[in-house]
């Protein structure tokens, strides 16, 4: 253990409290509870330790240690859907009661009419469509009230949980142990970075202003009593995918990460950018590979194929030639959700 | 003075070694010594108070206590010329060795001349060809590298000093005070993203992921030993002025601020911004009206024109009726530089 001035602190109010210290000791016994002893643990374990030791010959500054995240599939479950999508699917009613001439144009005319099987089958292109009607054209206050209500009502369908519940366990315990050792936690996702924003803190403990993610511009402007306000635009600043993960790093952070965490072939460039740094450097990805307490899909290592969160067998052997850690869920971990 | 976790620790560090308890104390009586007493000291101690004192009314969480700076005319010396600007015509020699038929192209031929008087003509599509041509083109660690290199040897032509020298003593006796208190600094910047996060953590403590500016896209590739780099593009992403700056606040932060301070007409929109939110929010806006210790100029309240950092008596009247605080440096500081 390290002592920071934070676990200083910690430790001094917890001396007060009889018996603290002892919980304290144990905890810090093992960050990662819910993780199955063996080589994954352990490469966590060890990169932090040779990152934060003073007595390292690989020991970072604290104000060099970022390490970023992906979000759908890595820190929460992205099937069937990413909930996102289903977050826009959702809002088609509201959008066509505001504009009721939309109620007779495609895809909007398909998705209203409830017909799942025609649903599976729009476009990439009426996808996008659906996409910029429900989350740009409104301010963004509007956005994040209209978010922060879905959240609250909205179920996955395995579960009958809230979204925000189906959270790794496992990975926040990662999150928890490296900002306990300095690191400042970043999400880097593919997903909208104000739709993400609206829960990262509570979800993850991140706060709003260490989420990366695709963005739209905004416009400011002013209401009938002068007060500014600013518009969602549809007009795309980042696709925070593939080589737009560095580029979004560069961009928002400014920094390379020291760690960095995936789950598919959208995360392989912020993975190679991480470890192309000098020093000691951590790259994961999550291989869902547990059909029973979580998902099973690749299609590395024969599981099943996906469009949602692909990981191909490409991606893993590049992964195993490079030093990346490939962490099983099936095996790596003692439980998934919380 | 408030409790907070880092404080606390301070004083009992402090208190292993005789008198330094007492020296703090007095540190803490007044955190802006720089300042003359007055109406503006005070704002700005009333407004700190109000938002971090957990028995005021108008307490802000600490997670929420986001300040926003504009760096030049309100952090450091912006004239004659910005200090990038000036970092631009000096790259030229550079770029036209590497690029030699450039060397009778316009606007090149003419900074090569050495003709100050034609280069003083330059128009601003010019100008934006000497900024492209020198901050685009390059990777992201050959820039940062060219910059460090030139902010180590240029000298301010009247102070003789770095560059990184010419900031003001009250303001970052603001930032620090402010830093104490639980805010996280940003600056928030009309200038390069990329430029300022090159010295920002040295000159002012604020860390590059707290640098939102004028951004570029970057491009994602490999070099010939397969290792990925950024490139800097042409390409605009945010124009980090006017309405551009509540825009790149709600990109790169996602949080409104409590407090904004700017010096400029480019500032007008961060703090309209700013106080639009609700609770008690600080607007501030520097006065360079100080020819002696630095330098005079509006053209608000009868100063000499400028376009660089122009405050116009229009900006100056908006400040005045919607109760933003306009800083003298004439009569609210004591000093200026260090």
């Amino acid at each position: 253990m390290e002592f920071t001035r934070r676990n200083l602190f910690k430790i001094s109010a917890g001396a007060v409290v009889a018996g603290a210290v002892g919980r304290l000791s144990m905890a810090a016994d093992d960050p990662l509870p819910s993780w199955n002893d063996g080589p994954t643990k352990k490469a966590i374990l060890d990169f932090v330790h040779a990152t934060t030791d003073r007595m390292s010959s690989r020991f970072v500054p604290e104000s060099e240690r970022i390490a970023t995240f992906d979000q759908d599939g890595t820190l929460w479950v992205e099937h069937p859907m990413y909930s996102q999508v289903v977050y826009c699917f959702d809002r088609v009613p509201a959008v066509v009661k505001a504009k009721p001439e939309l109620a007779n144009v495609e895809p909007f005319k398909t998705v209203m009419s409830g017909d799942r099987e025609a649903v599976a089958k729009l476009s990439m292109e009426d996808l996008f469509k659906i996409l910029a009607a429900t989350l740009t054209g409104m301010s963004v206050d509007q956005f994040a009230a209209d978010t922060k209500h879905w959240l609250e009502k909205a179920r996955d369908p395995r579960w009958k949980r809230p979204y925000t519940e189906l959270t790794y366990v496992p990975m926040t315990e990662v999150l928890t142990f490296m900002r306990s050792k300095g690191y400042k936690t970043y999400i880097v996702t593919g997903g909208g970075q104000d739709f993400v924003r609206q829960y990262s803190e509570k979800a993850y403990g991140i706060p709003p202003e260490q989420v990366v993610g695709t963005a739209g511009g905004t416009k400011y402007g002013y209401d009938k009593n002068g007060r500014p306000f600013l518009t969602k635009e549809p007009k795309l600043l980042l696709n925070d995918n593939n080589a737009g993960k560095p580029e979004g790093i560069h961009m928002m952070i400014g920094r390379r990460p020291f760690a960095a965490f995936g789950n598919s072939t959208g995360d392989k460039e912020m993975l190679e950018y991480t470890k192309a740094g000098d020093g000691e450097r951590l790259a994961m990805l999550l291989l869902h590979d547990d059909s029973e307490r979580e998902y099973a899909y690749g299609p590395a290592q024969g599981l099943p194929e996906t469009k949602v969160g692909t990981f191909t067998q490409a991606l893993y052997d590049e992964a195993r030639s490079k030093g990346w850690v490939v962490v099983s869920m099936k095996n790596d971990w003692k439980r998934v959700l919380g």
